[in-house]
């Protein structure tokens, strides 16, 4: 039984089977993740708001507005959550009570570092080759104007716990043995995600071919 | 310009031609997720975390341990933020600071209530056949000793905020009009989940038929 032990509120106390503590499989689940879930207080209210992210070594990188709520309370030193979710799959045991769904999870805790100077254009790059590999260079890079719109965060993969949950249901024995469990089908269900056609604006002279770089994205 | 005011903290300060406040764009959102992620407070440090969920009238449920720290924390009355997010898609501006993701996303204040009883039962039906349709009657309904172990939960739909991104790139005069923009490919790329094919357990008879109402399920 692996524990993801970090702190007491990184300890997972529910499902410990399901926890990984190496930092490979965080990365892992980070890489492959398009949006975090970022929560943090707001007047005694949390607030959860979808961001996109990178990883960057040992840190996650996001960025948004600087004029907006959520980043001006993470850059204000308000402690932080942040969540990346895959969802894989459905399981359907035998029971209701086992059925559950496959998913990677990755949660971070800690405290916002705003990045700023020419290290923010890096880590702007690093968030833009992570969720459109290869258009940083194809694109028009930000203004300094854009820039200054713009608030770039760090927190450090210091504080996590890390969950998978894959394969088949696991039924008590109870419902593998008895005649009416036996006749109920189980197994699981694999979700993933597609791309679709990249689809031109109507600004986009008509026969213009789809960059390279683009055609290779996969999910 | 619509707006989701309903209170000052649902009142969306950034790109407000996004917003929606109609009910029904809430309960499409909603009925077209499968995870949530919860915000709760737990001595001091927001948590986030993925949960599965089902929308049932003007109430949001969801279900887990009763031994969990999340469902304990949210017994109690801690104020909780419920996120749904559906990423829908890639969005290559000609400009990086333009570029973004296109998504579906509601977010809901409040506190939740427990359910018990005859109603839990109900709850808990609503969930799975949200998840996962018509597999209520054709999997082992939860057992006294099971509903002890689950926790479920109701929060109202009063206090919520929804946001829809859509559609190709908003890109500035300037990158439209300029050579250097007019040289850029832009445009959006859909992304959607996707069901795989049913993978029966090892303890499923060879040749026994995936159920009809599984293979109807899509996303």
């Amino acid at each position: 039984v692996a524990k993801a032990v970090k702190s007491s509120r990184t300890t997972l106390k529910r499902l410990p089977e399901k926890a990984r503590t190496d930092v490979a499989t965080l990365h892992a689940v980070l890489d492959a993740g398009l949006i975090a879930h970022v929560g943090v207080m707001d007047h005694g209210q949390p607030i959860v708001i979808p961001v996109g992210y990178a990883r960057a070594q040992d840190s996650i990188l996001i960025h948004g507005s600087a004029a907006s709520r959520l980043f001006k309370l993470l850059d204000s030193g308000s402690p932080a959550c942040v969540t990346v979710t895959i969802l894989d799959g459905l399981v359907l045991a035998r029971s209701l009570f086992e059925s559950s769904m496959n998913y990677r999870s990755a949660i971070i805790f800690g405290t916002a570092t705003r990045i700023s100077g020419a290290a923010e254009l890096d880590a702007l790059k690093v968030i833009t080759e992570h969720l459109m590999p290869g258009r940083w260079d194809h694109a028009r890079q930000p203004s300094p104007k854009e820039l200054k719109a713009t608030m770039t965060l760090s927190l450090p993969l210091t504080e996590y716990s890390v969950k998978l949950s894959e394969g088949p249901p696991g039924d008590a024995d109870e419902d593998l043995e008895s005649d009416a469990g036996k006749a109920i089908w189980a197994g699981h269900i694999p979700i993933y995600e597609q791309l679709g056609v990249p689809i031109p604006d109507q600004f986009v002279p008509q026969g213009t071919p789809v960059p390279d770089y683009v055609t290779h994205w996969t999910r």
